[in-house]
């Protein structure tokens, strides 16, 4: 069975700093036809499941302009241009702006896209123990407002099913521990 | 602490059938000044963990086209136009459609947002056991070109290993399982 698409013709409708969209018009296999492919393309990030000496979970709230509304997540960065297998890098880099924590030791735990049926976003997802404070860590980025949370697994589990932690990659995070904590 | 990013003005990008695009300037709280938020609205999906008898998982492997590759994911589709509020109906549409399967058993898992940086799109998660073959199954989008995988617990694990399950709704379905298998 074929499965690709081929693209006809992309047509690019906003370049913007996040993340740029685009119309492709596809030739579907099998003949059945052509078709149109709405398409968001982003540089990518890396999120961080940081886990302290206490053994607690570090969460960060902050507001969500998508949503509206404020959020409970796991610290997370986008992919700077030319960061590019250098995700580590940004790992480390995030961890210390919105923590104030370095770690000597990063585990890859999954590798994965968060909005797969239209966009290319691709997410890592770090464990970071042996935490270490860092005493003069790099400044977050200005328009960034946020508090730190330390949680234990069983409050972050809560948080969940109260609805304040509502996102794909701090609920992966969290059922990670989970499992290997089980 | 004040989180909140009002909106002073907001354009609109482009207003497509999958999403809209939209660029807020936004006052930040705590005269930190303004800032833009380059922004996805998206009406929804709804995703199913399926159950077959056999206690197997039922996927789909499917062309993605943000990504320029196969892609094998639990069974999802958008939710369409005056749907919100029957999510587990859209849920066993889109069971029925991809797979022939319909279930008298949702369950809610996880109800989530899949890019909260940028994206409003709500996703729900439903577990669906006690599966029955319909006769005559509602048929697939036109559009789509699929194959069905009926795999165990550990195939799929195997499947995130191997990177052929690399979306995040797929990877926390299966996490769900090993919590409660375990």
């Amino acid at each position: 069975m074929n499965f690709e698409e081929k693209t006809i013709k992309r047509q690019e409708i906003f370049k913007g700093h996040i993340f740029t969209v685009a119309v492709d018009d596809v030739e579907l296999p099998n003949g059945l036809g052509q078709a149109k492919r709405e398409l968001i393309f982003h540089k990518g990030a890396v999120c961080i499941l940081a886990i302290t000496p206490e053994e607690k979970i570090i969460l960060v709230k902050q507001y969500r302009k998508a949503i509206e509304r404020l959020s409970i997540e796991i610290p997370a960065g986008k992919l700077e241009v030319g960061e590019a297998g250098s995700e580590e890098e940004a790992a480390l880099r995030e961890l210390e702006e919105e923590t104030g924590y370095t770690s000597s030791k990063l585990t890859l735990l999954h590798d994965f896209y968060s909005a797969i049926g239209f966009c290319n976003e691709r997410l890592r997802l770090y464990l970071a123990d042996k935490l270490v404070k860092v005493e003069n860590p790099r400044p977050k980025d200005e328009d960034e407002v946020i508090q730190l949370l330390e949680v234990s697994l069983e409050e972050a589990v809560s948080l969940i099913e109260s609805g304040d932690i509502c996102d794909a990659k701090t609920i992966m995070a969290i059922q990670y521990l989970q499992i290997i904590r089980k």
